[in-house]
């Protein structure tokens, strides 16, 4: 089957699917989501040969070691993915909530109802888990999805989607609640962005490359995730050893991850007290660090940044150090080089936290603490499907709220205007 | 100036006044709203002037008469515009309202806060009190605007612009908040659909064709408005009397809006009984009937629809009639034709009531009323900038709250994870 008749195939059963997931009980959807986790640790045996045919390939093809330890699947990851199924069972169903309601003058009433998005396409790479979390979260507000993970996870996300899909139907989901596209030829994933008969959002989870293919050839709505050149303010009142440790958490706690600090501002009045022990930590825990000239005098091994290192998100144990003259500085090198995601100010002076709190357009702004906390689960929110890093309709971790839409339910008695 | 230079100087401008409107008091936003009310009725006589240069162009062009009176301006609806301007000023600042705040096991507190969105283009077709209505909403929700109105209506919207921009600025807000694209060639709209840089979102306001050009064009997230192929499902338990006037009012009260009906569904039990008389109201009414086999019967001048006609949004004196078997096929039809805008059932059984705004997906589902009250002020929010047909980020009737984000606050003694 070519790519064009599977994706219109997989579009038009997930929209009629999407009808009855709109509709379907807490209950049921909960009893479908035990069902499918139920289904992962049954077909575990399965799950892991589909893996094992993946990691051969890729370690064949000479993918790095951290990248084939993401692929991989085992007996623990498995049973982690069911757990991740139950806990989406026990988090409350947003649909059917009624945001708000009134009445008019005219007697009409009015509520704001939460609804499902209705089907979501969701691009991603390298990490299986994706499969699961994201069926689980899409089906428990009520959408239909669409999986499109990576080609070096083929054979893995067949065999996971295969599990679950059939369980989830067993347990009482329509045919096409949950489906994953076969082909892994990329010409699949333009298509799938040009799919808006069927679509309602698409959601890429992955590195800058695939946002910005997904970002410049969609014409479905899209949620951007992810990329996150994340600062942190080192202000002239902040508590040094506060400071010191909220600056060594936020690089190197998770490195990999997109909210951990890329770069480290610091207030010159406190740089010859704050830097000289602060970056021999960081060179001392493997932390490459590229600093302005002022920054260089502190440790020998501070490298010349350029202008590209402030723009970069690193993902790496590479840190990027400038001395700044003030908040005010602070501020105009935040409003140039974030990427919106997570900022922080470490600081004592109440009117300064005020205004970096109020002036830095970030999803989450901190202070006095990590960036790192920018995740659904240190929010209270439970499983997430991604961070959103657009500003339009969802910004920050997004949780099942997330992936809903609203509509207005109106009840009269013969009003007309 | 070539289009290219001029969209990224306004876009570069306009980030830059983002960031002070992001921080301005609501007594700034309401003085600044009021000074640019007194600039319009100030500036009326050039206003009108410049209206007239582009009415007379339009006459002489053949522009059709409806359209002239759309874009025509006179004293009293200059006065009409700088009303609105009040009336926003008087709406409730969304900016800064904390939508919800909690604390975390580790002694984070968060809080999620009303944000703007930061730059939004509209771009827009002919009538010119769109670019008033328009600046003040996009002001009061503290964003900048960069306005792209119809080519017709260039001299009217740019008197219209550098009165408001001019009053705006005297009265604190910062240069570049509200800026018109001054090139009326249309290859600046698709260079405006790629501005992601600077623009946080684009909303595009007309007909069809536009929406379809801006959502296929634009690498900017977009909110469609607007197209409403909207229904009215007579019930077998409808109000005879209720029904009609309902039906009545839906296609007749304004035709040439979003809101109104273009397709009357009758099920079948009381076709004989209904569609006699309210196929001859609508005839004498003026309104071209279309109808299935079975609705031809019951009046002469009901010509035979086309599978086209059930699709069309005809904005005119056009009605589609169908003859249904139940609430199933009645369903069966919305779901397939659709535009997700505004459908109503006219029913006495609450099942079927309750069923039908339960499965209809659309931004505003009635009972027992018309269509016709999907608007910013039928629902009590005051001024709109259009009503969204989306999903994503909002749907239906758009106030100053659609045009914001959010923002999470965190506060921490020294968190770390």
């Amino acid at each position: 089957m070519d790519y064009v008749t599977e994706l219109t195939e997989k579009g038009r059963i997930a929209k009629q699917a999407a009808r009855k997931l709109a509709v379907m009980s807490t209950a049921v959807k909960n009893k479908v989501l035990m069902a499918m986790a139920s289904a992962l640790e049954e077909n575990q045996a399965v799950i892991c040969n589909a893996n094992t045919e993946d990691v051969d390939r890729a370690e064949k093809a000479g993918m790095p070691k951290p990248l084939i330890d993401r692929l991989l699947l085992n007996q623990g990851r498995i049973h982690a993915m069911a757990d991740g199924l139950r806990q989406i069972a026990a988090l409350p169903d947003p649909i059917g909530e009624v945001l708000t309601g009134w009445k008019r003058p005219n007697g009409l009433t009015m509520a704001k109802e939460r609804v499902p998005l209705g089907v979501i396409g969701i691009i991603y790479e390298a990490r299986p888990n994706v499969t699961v979390d994201a069926a689980g979260l899409c089906l428990k507000a009520g959408n239909a999805v669409i999986l499109r993970g990576g080609s070096e996870a083929i054979h893995s996300n067949t065999a996971i989607t295969a599990a679950i899909a059939d369980a989830a139907h067993k347990a009482g989901a329509p045919a096409g609640a949950i489906q994953l596209v076969e082909t892994t030829d990329r010409q699949a994933v333009i298509a799938m962005l040009k799919l808006n008969q069927y679509l309602d959002v698409i959601i890429p989870r992955g590195g800058a490359g695939l946002i910005r293919t997904v970002v410049e050839n969609s014409t479905v709505p899209v949620i951007e995730t992810g990329t996150g050149v994340c600062h942190t303010f080192v202000d002239a009142s902040a508590d040094p050893a506060m400071a010191q440790e909220i600056a060594f958490n936020a690089k190197v706690s998770r490195p990999g991850v997109c909210n951990a600090m890329e770069t480290l501002l610091v207030h010159q009045a406190v740089a010859a007290e704050f830097l000289p022990a602060m970056l021999a930590r960081y060179h001392a825990a493997g932390v490459e660090l590229r600093g302005c000239e002022q920054t260089r005098q502190y440790h020998p091994a501070v490298k010349p940044a350029t202008a590209e290192d402030w723009a970069t998100e690193f993902l790496d144990l590479i840190l990027a150090v400038k001395i700044v003259t003030g908040l005010d500085e602070a501020l105009e090198h935040i409003a140039a080089y974030s990427t919106r995601h997570s900022e922080a100010i470490v600081t004592r002076d109440y009117g300064n936290a005020k205004r970096f709190q109020q002036e830095v357009d970030a999803a989450a702004v901190y202070v006095n603490a990590s960036t790192r906390f920018t995740d659904g689960f240190e929010f209270g929110f439970g499983a997430e499907i991604g961070i959103s890093t657009q500003k339009l309709h969802a910004r920050g971790p997004m949780g099942l709220p997330e992936l809903t839409s609203i509509k207005y339910v109106i009840n009269g008695t013969g009003q007309i205007r």
